[in-house]
């Protein structure tokens, strides 16, 4: 990587904003990093990164501030009071908030740090924890072209495709309809296996040839052999993506757009998750489909 | 193509069997071809192969016997009878029906085959009009072992995927769930694009971020542009996919198993095709969508 090294603050340091960090050493970026727990900023210190006692200190001299963390009431937390984001950055600092939130309090974020004078970019990501430890991410940026175009160096040391989809928020939306897509697909992915391991197929070959057709997919490419295999360890938990869903579904109430097959699938992440597998990878899906058709070993 | 040439007869000319049987002749397999609309006949003439008045002639010499209809009383009435298959051709011939029908119908037409004499496949293919024309469809094989080997530089001449998925049927059920699975995709698609067009984003740029993450997918791939373009013709249209999806149901429930997003996305392509827009691609979905959200141009 040749790109200018930049001061990068990384505040969640979990199982994705531990691996983006240590990417963004990797890349020549010194990274200070702040997590709530002491494991991870040790984690953080170990790839040659710098740990901070409080967000304050790590955002302090940041050229760049990357925030991943889990939810909308956290990303506020982060950002607000007077151990926050915007009340200790320095002016003309650019605030990247990759976590999975809401796309109008990303907005009303982004306003708030530019009254902080601080550059604001929502740009979350697709790729899930493979993608952040290989370094290529899906990372979807809404905000300011000039704002985007100057971290694109350091986002790019961990994402592989990087796009400005439009203005503020415009990056959770397109993060919102990426979940739907997945969650759906997960769902789908789940109906065809129980129904061909119910019809006695060979499910490893039949995966080679979906596979081959129109019904390829990344999920697919990913995820079939580890639902055979009935293995989900996270990945990406049940609970994280019942939360995007959620979002999912206001937004599209809010804009007045229908999403059945959305919605089915917001339905049946909740049903997995109130069965208790809210700590599975997504593709525990599977599980409800099986319990559904009667299949469930449990 | 090195393969061994065999005598090949089409029977359908379609949207899928003229290409198909262009490659085969291409491969420097001999093909007589046969085909309910004498156009169709005279570009397989054009293009080296030999025309037959019927079936039975269509048949008679043939070492693999390719039929590609639209639905099973189709494949039943072009093997049954003194016109038919099972009839006219040779003992010890293959059959290899590639058309999309019921597996519990084609279970029973091997069986008769087998009776007749004659070898049957299973082989129903995925990829559409582009992958019948550049050779590079995905088959998914049922049937015995040796006969799947025996006639597969045959289909090798046609598709770049071949898989021997299980015995007779098995083809057909491996196919059912690429038709849950693709118009699923579909839907999840329309629904996100139109989500994302009520929220203003730049469609073409979450496309290309979409189809660097776990959202990506062949349907993606080839469909959104399209779909965005809101050009749909076929392709493959709303009238077959919605005949495929009746057999994906029936088996689901003949099997005992749970599909909720397939039945659902079943339910929307019959409105689709209830709105009048069954002879359009299935991408029509999206049709369906704008017009539950109240965002139709017409």
């Amino acid at each position: 990587m040749n790109a200018v090294p930049r001061k990068v603050a990384v505040i969640g340091l979990g199982i994705m904003g531990l691996p983006m960090a240590v990417n963004l050493l990797k890349a020549g970026h010194p990274v200070t990093g702040f997590n709530r727990s002491q494991g991870k900023i040790d984690q953080l210190v170990s790839a040659g990164g710098v740990g901070a006692s409080g967000t304050a200190e790590a955002v302090k001299d940041a050229d760049v501030i990357i925030t991943m963390v889990p939810d909308s009431p956290d990303i506020e937390a982060v950002v607000s009071g007077p151990d926050g984001v915007f009340a200790n950055a320095r002016k003309g600092a650019y605030w990247v908030d990759c976590s999975t939130i809401r796309p109008d309090v990303s907005v009303q974020l982004a306003a708030a740090a530019r009254k902080a004078g601080i550059k604001a970019l929502d740009a979350p990501v697709s790729g899930g924890e493979t993608g952040a430890i290989e370094g290529n991410l899906s990372i979807m940026v809404g905000g300011e072209t000039a704002d985007v175009e100057a971290v694109r160096p350091v986002l790019e040391a961990i994402g592989s495709t990087v796009v400005h989809v439009g203005p503020s928020g415009s990056g959770q939306t397109v993060k919102a309809t990426n979940q739907l897509i997945v969650a759906g697909t997960i769902e789908l992915l789940a109906e065809a296996l129980v129904f061909l391991e119910a019809h006695s197929v060979d499910t490893q070959a039949a995966i080679k040839v979906l596979a081959g057709g129109l019904a390829g997919s990344r999920v697919l490419d990913r995820k079939a052999a580890s639902m055979i295999a009935r293995k989900f360890e996270p990945g990406f938990r049940v609970d994280l993506h019942h939360k995007d869903l959620g979002i999912v579904t206001a937004a599209a109430r809010e804009a007045g757009v229908a999403i059945p097959l959305g919605a089915m699938a917001a339905q049946l992440m909740g049903a997995v998750r109130a069965q208790g597998h809210g700590s599975l990878d997504h593709s525990a899906l599977m599980l409800l489909v099986e319990r559904l058709s009667g299949r469930s070993a449990s």
